[in-house]
């Protein structure tokens, strides 16, 4: 399909939702803006009748929503992952405002499978899981009681996703193959390996180095050609060590 | 008090809302945007503890909600009334595209009271009731589904008020330290240098591959701190060679 909408290609990745209640009712809210995919990470109950009720006339979003063990798993062959979180985190990129990111993130999913991915309701995104999003967003919100809903918040992240998808006529995006998430998580493993080999990581003091090597990388968007390059090199580095070992 | 938010002028009503739980999910939905002021006119339970469950941590809003029996008593005071409606109406004016109307909404809240007016949840605002409003406003939604709930409804009004009052203003980006054109280079040299002793760069026939990096490395605008991380990896890679060599 040549004109899809930017929507079909968009999911929502709830980890570790406690209450059902939440799961339904973000159901409703990612269908009254044509969102479409559901995906849980380790839900607390689901299916749920609860879910079911707060669904209301979004079931068959519930009922094709697919369960993960894992985050990775729910990422699956998405280029762009979106981390949600209501306050500024110490490590990886700063946050942008959810308006700024609409824009990049209904271009991508033009092309291929982006990722919205919202944490529990009480902790929101581990460190572990943010570190598996290239863009960390945050919905504006009062200094002074900044927790919205679960559902809330994917209502309105949805609906700024709709609003960027169909107002403004998107320019096409750029001609980049951009690298799918596990294949840039295989190259991070790679890349530790290869540390940890050559005596630079220390598994007993990691430190914040793989951190900063993620950031890096969520940062400059990699292509599924450059992610060959660098494994290819890290092959090369490797392989010269065994022979010469 | 002249520079106050003009989300202090504004406020929430909702005519005649069936289930105490979307008032208190509404309640919270506001003050997560920094909207305070809720009316009610004849809400079916009013107060409950369903209202007060969903309502989180904006108790206070419920605490100080105003009950009417009249549409009219809710909208006192208001230079400005906008009315919610999921679908175009055969009355007067035209709806408008929420973000549209929001410019204008913030700018009169600015000066004075102005009212963002929801239905009943089934049967939304009556034809009465539109007439008492002088805006009408839509959220663009699905043309399958455009049922929001309720209280999703009022989370998207209020965030995009809040955008449009520019209210809220994350912080500033950290300030990065971008590495100097010297320290890039010497990365890049020590690249190549690197790839040529592990045989993954051939001198003569070195194809785009010093290309292709450099133009990662440009996309990413590397700051300081990265390149020594890079460096000091590489050297890693160089030195575990040399005494396994």
């Amino acid at each position: 399909m040549k004109d899809q909408s930017p929507l079909e290609n968009l999911r929502v990745v709830l980890s570790r939702p406690r209450h059902p209640g939440n799961i339904g009712a973000t159901a409703r809210a990612m269908k009254t803006m044509g969102v479409m995919r559901l995906d849980l990470v380790r839900p607390g109950r689901f299916p749920d009748p609860e879910a079911d009720a707060l669904a209301s006339g979004a079931d068959d979003v519930l009922a094709s929503a697919r369960v993960h063990e894992k985050l990775a798993g729910a990422l699956e062959g998405c280029v762009l992952v979106a981390g949600f979180t209501s306050r500024p985190r110490d490590l990886s990129h700063p946050p942008r405002a959810l308006r700024d990111a609409a824009t990049e993130l209904a271009a991508a999913a033009r092309e291929s499978a982006v990722a919205l991915v919202f944490g529990n309701e009480t902790t929101g995104l581990s460190n572990a899981e943010l570190s598996q999003c290239q863009r960390m967003v945050m919905i504006p919100a009062s200094s002074r009681y900044a927790s919205l809903n679960l559902a809330a918040a994917v209502q309105v992240a949805c609906y700024e996703l709709a609003v960027a998808a169909s107002a403004h006529s998107l320019a096409p995006a750029r001609s980049r193959k951009r690298a799918k998430a596990e294949d840039v998580e295989a190259l991070h493993a790679h890349i530790e390996q290869a540390m940890i080999a050559s005596g630079f990581l220390r598994p007993a003091h990691p430190g914040r180095l793989m951190q900063r090597l993620r950031r890096l990388a969520a940062r400059v968007e990699l292509e599924k050609e450059e992610v060959a390059i660098l494994r290819g090199m890290l092959a090369s580095f490797e392989r010269r060590r065994a022979e010469e070992g």
